[in-house]
């Protein structure tokens, strides 16, 4: 049976792919059609020569801007002045990923993962600004409403990053409740700031917020520099109280929890300060790593760990324009680009009694994956309406297989939407092409001109060494690739971009 | 009772410091010698509240340019192509050190861990080229000698790299056995390379050579790019069999393995070529990473593992100027530096049943105190007519605290032997100062001028943000320290290095 779900011309370790780029899209979308058609017994079909588990709740923790090597199973924690006991006991009973891959950054990450979908099929690869009256659409099909519509109970507590729209809240995107923050954190420092006029702001941006499914946003406290301090202790209480008052349910939950932390500016809770060695990014880091800690004790009190899978992952990279507060990567660059720290980032899987304790796995997987997968163990129906990007792993996850269904990762930067836009990158097997990239959000740019540079991030993590001239069977792997997605995009047009080019990397 | 013997002014966390350089030193060297005038009761005092412990079999295995990041349990193995599950496993019998330090290239480090003193002190700060004739003084105390007059056989099986005069020799320093090379492993291939004129070689170097106690070197076989392939596999073969024959002896054995694994070239060994897909190196690390699990695995069938401390490091930071022959560290610069990258380097502690399973620290130690450490375990004389720069860290390593015994790592580089002779860098709690320092063997050179630079190796591990002028409380370490050895160097002079100052760093 095959339960590649997903993956546009990327499951198919043994696919045959056809020879022109149409034939390519069609064959993609053909096999993907056929796997879905068959999704509502997918679930089901997985488990049949095993025992069979019930549909598990499911907790999402995503850590907002932590760098690759932050935690102390990824090789930092102590290393780096900041302990994090809970993040490695989590991949110490789970299953830590090593090549996992967001998004360059916080919108099209998060709009990657509630989707299954290429950030620049939903108009969603770059983030926006307050009061850019941008958003995700309503005709996107969310995880909260895949799941919601399987019978889930749905809740988001933390930061949403996706639109300030009325219809692209998240109380309008599927989830029944929603506590938390519209922007990027440092929007609400803005009127703060040396030289910053109030009378420029004009009511924007709201504070904390909240809301049920369909009501309208009700303001909870306003956002600035002291408050910001709490902002996940308060998600937190509310997380948790909602996780306890779901146990009692007979319908399994999806809780997700996008924290502040660990994006700047690290505005340490008093509770938390100077418990690090690394000043307030490190301090807050250890008070993220806290919380991890804080709903995995809680999901074990109320004795339902072995039913509840939970993923903590990151956004994407460090953000190393912000040093001293900003996260570690072993590798090259960090948010804004497709360097490795950019969007290699931590991700670890936890579920006791169903997920191998202490395995370790260097298999690609992304972002875009946990729609995919995450759905399916939900028993959720996986559209088969649009293009899914992300894949089904839920073999992987389990250890019934070895290998990822993925082999490549691409990566859009922009506003751009046209179905021949050129991808900034892709990784592929060990390799990685660039056909443009940025050292940091804030530049140097590296244009590669007409050749796309290719990396061998095995041998060179840091990507120092381009040897395009004698790998240009990687260039060639990158253009079937590309000619693939260009088919789909003609196929299914791309929903254009709300957001403004003012980002780095608008193109 | 004080077990910390050696440390030159390191050692005390809680010692009162005297105000004048000639004070500090004195006091040091009073500490020093009091700590030392009991040391052969050291061992037996140790144990005294606990179960007595027999002398352990001591074996050092000694990566060569591996890089912090090389094995999977420090972040690498899959991730960059070359799985390490040997490495990996003995981490999780074991114990994994996050802030082991070494010197800054093959020779100083092989010195500091054979002598507890500090390079400059014996002379051999710098690696000697082939037909320098250069070598460690025969006054030296070696390891070996310590063990041996403690009741050890000892005995070494791979490259030495402390010289090529006769009494330099390891038969002559210690070692009951000696099989393996003189020279850093590329000068083998020297005959091999474009433009090279046999006639310019006289009969240098020698090859793969062997020797009993005191007898002459006899050559067993050439070494050039063919033979290089095996010459860890010979070693192994021969380990083994020492390992296998020593177990039925009363005596107990200290057994020093410096694998060639993985200096450049990395000339693949036919049965481990193409096993990673990171080419050559990462083959070798393959290589290598199998003989260490073949040592385990030895001392496991002989039943004798639970009296045997196993400690596997590496002598110095990767080769970038090799890439793609080369390791991988997270950190700044490569072999060389005093950069995190040239200095900081693997190091896994083992001994199932005394030293805890699955222990990680960030404390900081370095290849000085496996000297110190090793000969009070096993129950050698640490000499107490010289200064003894490494520490007794056998509590530490042990479990029996939590901290190590040592706060401060000092590097020179270098032929210069006066006593004020300025240091390259030191690491001083989570900072770093330098005087000078080299992104890689080959340059470039920052000179910091006046002020040192300091790096907050935690906020910074790259060492990219100087940071010194708001940290000059650091700088006043720096000089308390420099000031301390200063003292020391007068009251016993250095011995002046025989090699020549043509290696990189050279002052």
């Amino acid at each position: 049976m095959d339960l590649k779900a997903g993956g546009f011309g990327n499951s198919g370790r043994s696919d045959d792919h056809a020879e022109t780029p149409e034939d390519i899209g069609a064959d993609v979308v053909t096999n993907r059609r056929n796997v879905l058609a068959n999704n509502s017994s997918l679930h089901q079909a997985m488990h049949e020569d095993v025992a069979p588990a019930p549909r598990p709740n499911i907790v999402i923790m995503l850590a907002d801007n932590m760098g690759y090597m932050d935690p102390g199973c990824y090789g930092g924690g102590a290393v780096l002045g900041a302990p994090t006991p809970r993040m490695d006991q989590m991949a110490k009973e789970g299953l830590r990923l090593t090549s996992f891959y967001s998004e360059t950054q916080c919108t099209p990450t998060r709009a990657a993962m509630l989707t299954g979908r290429l950030p620049i099929r939903t108009g969603m690869a770059l983030a926006s600004e307050t009061g850019s009256n941008a958003g995700i659409s309503p005709e996107e099909r969310t995880l909260a409403r895949v799941l919601s519509d399987a019978g889930y109970n749905t809740a988001i507590f933390g930061k949403w990053h996706l639109g300030d729209i009325r219809e692209s809240e998240p109380q309008n995107m599927g989830f029944d409740e929603f506590f938390g923050l519209l922007y990027h954190l440092n929007s609400y420092t803005q009127s703060e700031r040396i030289g910053f006029d109030p009378r420029w702001e004009a009511g924007e941006p709201l504070g904390l917020v909240e809301a049920k499914k369909g009501e309208n946003l009700t303001e909870v406290s306003p956002l600035n520099v002291s408050s910001l301090a709490y902002v996940d202790e308060q998600s937190m209480e509310r997380a948790l109280a909602y996780i306890k008052s779901q146990s009692s349910s007979a319908d399994p939950f999806f809780v997700y929890i996008p924290f502040v932390r660990t994006h700047f500016p690290s505005v340490q809770n008093p509770r938390w300060a100077g418990k690090s060695s690394k000043g307030p990014y490190g301090d807050g880091l250890m008070e993220m790593d806290h919380h991890v800690g804080m709903v995995l004790d809680t999901l074990k009190e109320l004795g339902i760990e072995n039913n509840t899978i939970v993923v903590l992952t990151s956004d994407n990279g460090p953000t190393l324009d912000q040093w001293p507060d900003s996260g570690f990567s072993p590798f090259r660059g960090g948010i804004g680009t497709t360097y490795e720290g950019g969007v290699r980032v931590p991700c670890i899987f936890w579920w006791p009694g169903m997920i191998e304790a202490g395995r370790s796995s260097d298999e690609i997987i992304c972002t875009l994956d946990l729609f995919t997968t995450l759905a399916v163990l939900g028993g959720g129906e996986v559209p088969a309406d649009r293009p899914i990007d992300g894949i089904d792993q839920s073999e992987f996850i389990l250890g019934r297989q070895e290998n990822s269904n993925r082999e490549w990762v691409v990566w859009y930067i922009g506003t751009g939407s046209a179905a021949n836009t050129i991808p900034a990158a892709v990784r592929w097997h060990q390799f990685k092409v660039h056909t443009r990239a940025y050292d940091s959000f804030q530049g140097p740019e590296s244009y590669y001109g007409q050749i796309p540079a290719v990396y061998n991030i095995e041998m060179d993590p840091r990507e120092e060494h381009n040897i395009a001239g004698e790998h240009d069977f990687v260039i060639s792997a990158f253009t079937k690739i590309y000619r693939g997605l260009v088919a789909s995009m003609i196929e299914y047009p791309n929903t254009p971009s709300r957001a403004y080019p003012i980002s780095a990397g608008a193109s």
